[in-house]
């Protein structure tokens, strides 16, 4: 067994740790901590589950499965929180994802990966037509904060139905993405043995549809509990820690929802395999925008909890300073341990700022 | 005769019956509308016949000619409106032009010139010139915007003067670009055969000077009617259509005035010339910025209507916004129809925001 | 002797001008005046002694010697006006140098450069691996300013506390980049013949390293008289010229400071070394976001001055600016006069905004 399959184990016993720290009221930061914990194990299972399946349905419904099932956890994580009318926080993690996914995830892989190789390469036309991409997303989920803060105010409901069409707009740009990389352009965005490596020792036998199903079902129920844990103690728990909303949906939330992203990144960054490890990366972040985000927009109003797409400005600041810095490294199709420092110091000067921000009343 | 003469001749009726609109008072919206119609095929003349005289005097002069009455039409219509004091919407075409030059012609051109085309390819060098260029004309036109934004408040006359010197700072880039192009480094933005291609059928024979000179000045006079019409209907009219002044002067003008282009820049795409293509989208703007909008503000001293570069701060953003897709996506010297749908997709997003914008007193 | 040196030792007679024009009061402006003319050649001779000694004590200390004095005029009158209290103009010098080093010297250099040779190329890895460093600095110096702009207001204590984070951050990274660029990575960024070509004449025998440190501390002790007199007569010098102290500091400080690297960079750009003329231009920059600004911050504390990174909005958009444009013009690895014209072109406009900018109550 692997050492990561041992540490996922240890993790798992947090599941029942967190629920017994709810019933028993061990107060909320604990419940906050070990319900943390308990997810990244079943975060990490439901990411390999899938793509086991994604195996088995062969590519194109398989490519479809991991195109809405590959952000999963954070979906469920947001709609739990955004059912909870816990807006800002779901706005905040999702802005959260991006930077992090941007910034961290591929700041740790550079970093870890340039420490073992002077220089690592990957393909430009793909980190490119991404980095466009990732520009459409930025733009598209930002104006309308931008025309907020440009005009005397917007009624609320005028913002609920430009956000809602932007959603729109994102959800089908989602669409043409994949009919792109999997249809029509695939071996453009071809980034090799993704399924074998990022499941964990790769499987010369086929996989057992039936188990990984079942696994897949049982994941998602669990993080949906532990989801409902984690959002029930979240305000209390990170008050009583010092903590703002905007940090905490900002750093916390999305570290715990991406951490099997993380994981399988720098992997195959030490193994010399950036193409995957970039598009991991810049794959999640152009998930949460072109289709996570917009779907939030459009379940809120089913779930009555009007979800729009106007954030707090300085998230906005944040997501373009993210996507240009990640631009900038990503863009020549080549990385070293300084490109990963650069990363990592931009998150690490991003968390001081959200850390800092004052809260506005608007929050949590 | 081709389809498009065809088109343009039908259009062509729209001139008697705009005027008969006007003077028999058959409302704002018909006299708008049919005057709108009327000028797509003037547009379209004007340029053809500016192209042809170019040939004749040689392209010394030629070329001065192409990049002096390039935008005439855009030119008269803003010359116009001007005049009438419709300041805010003069302002709001020329960034409207801007953005529709970058994201709806270039992103049309590469959506269906991509689904003839797997892949389609262009001179990344001149690419990258022109983006630093157009780089420094957004910066330019908008940085009176951010003084004004960032201070509290900055008097007319000084904003008046910062425009004025701003103006004659971009026209002397504009004269060295021109320089740069035909004289110093004509073979880095030679494109090939624009002449014969945006013209309509070609020409073996020597074009007849004095009848596209009378087609020059029937089709300017026409023009400059035609907007006279437009001018004095716009504001009642799109009033009346539930649309603010805003989003006629970025999306709709714009788009009358930018016809030619749009037919010339999307025809040869899908001949698969995308130098020319992309040098129709991204020369168009980068006059808009380096010529008509320095000639505006200059004119507007001159004709006692004082027009400043003091925009309002959305359009500074959504003019940001197109540039930088805009050079991400075209940066590369390749295309295919996810890029153009990308930048479509950023269109129709910045359409949404700013037919939602709400108008501010200033405007109008 | 070289024209150049004949020039500094006429201008080292504004030395013992400005002493006298201090002690006999004949004005500030002239104080001013001549303390700006006697600061120049002493920092020309600040920078050729520091790189005598650092070619004296071997690659790795004279590697760290540039690295540290390298800016060290800046340093110095930044360091007296913080001592005096002049926190934002301290604040406007620094954007200014970044601006001034990445607009004006870098545009001097392609276009005199571009004037000579038709095309040149430069290494373009370099030129990137710098821009993301670039943007990463631009990002950490202004993330303050916005949390600031973007909140109901950040009480000052927590800004300083912030400030001086991101500070440490910023060193730590200037620390790897030495690293990378000194170490692990030299081969990279090797621009050749940087030391034989900045100093004067080029030196076949041995350089005489007793000489040399005299040389550095005359000239350091003198630049600090000078910036003492410099600093003093500024606010009512500048004021009796009308200007704002905005304007002095984002535009004429950083001239004075920079006039040494302006000459060295121009110069090899017109012998055709661009690889050294932009990496002394970005150098600069990057040395002032890196490790100027940062360390002033610091000093700011141990000064009982508190300075933060709390700047003018403008400045943030005038060095965003900067960046943007400088990247764009550099990336591709090549430049001619136009690329030149269009830096100095940006720097015009910019200058032009400085100057126009309404003073707010909070300067100087």
């Amino acid at each position: 067994m692997s050492t990561k399959n041992l540490i996922f184990i240890v993790l798992l016993l947090f599941v029942p740790v967190s629920i017994a720290a709810h019933f028993l009221e061990w107060g909320s930061v604990t419940v906050f901590i070990t319900a943390c914990l308990a997810i990244i194990p079943l975060a990490a299972w439901m990411g390999t589950a899938t793509e086991e399946i994604a195996v088995l349905v062969g590519p194109t419904i398989g490519g479809l499965l991991n195109a809405t099932f590959g952000n999963a956890t954070e979906l469920i994580i947001a709609l739990v929180a955004l059912n909870a009318g816990l807006v800002e926080v779901v706005k905040a993690s999702l802005t959260g994802s991006i930077i992090g996914n941007l910034l961290l995830v591929m700041g740790l892989s550079m970093f870890l990966g340039g420490l073992r190789f002077k220089e690592q390469t990957f393909q430009p036309v793909v980190a490119r037509s991404n980095a466009s991409a990732m520009n459409l997303a930025v733009i598209a989920i930002l104006l309308p904060t931008a025309v907020n803060y440009t005009s005397q105010g917007i009624e609320e409901s005028t913002m609920q139905t430009l956000s809602g069409w932007v959603a729109v707009v994102l959800i089908l740009v989602y669409g043409l993405t994949l009919l792109f990389s999997m249809k029509t352009h695939a071996y453009l965005c071809d980034v090799g043995e993704a399924e074998n490596e990022s499941s964990s020792e790769g499987h010369s036998e086929k996989p057992n549809g039936l188990l990984w199903t079942v696994v897949l079902l049982v994941c998602t129920l669990l993080v949906a509990i532990e989801s409902e844990l984690l959002v029930d103690s979240l305000e209390e728990a990170t008050a009583s820690l010092g903590l703002t909303a905007l940090f905490t949906g900002v750093i916390l939330v999305p570290i715990i929802g991406n951490a099997a992203e993380h994981a399988t990144a720098v992997t195959v960054a030490m193994k010399n395999k950036m193409d995957l490890s970039v598009s991991v990366a810049v794959g999640s972040s152009l998930q949460i925008a072109l289709f996570v985000a917009p779907v939030l927009v459009l379940a809120g109003l089913i779930l009555g909890q009007p979800m729009d797409l106007n954030f707090n400005p300085f998230e906005l600041v944040a997501v373009a300073v993210a996507v240009l810095i990640a631009n900038s490294v990503s863009s020549d199709g080549r990385s070293d341990w300084l490109e990963g420092t650069l990363l990592l110091a931009a998150y690490t000067v991003l968390g001081l700022a959200f850390f800092f921000h004052p809260v506005m009343e608007a929050m949590g």
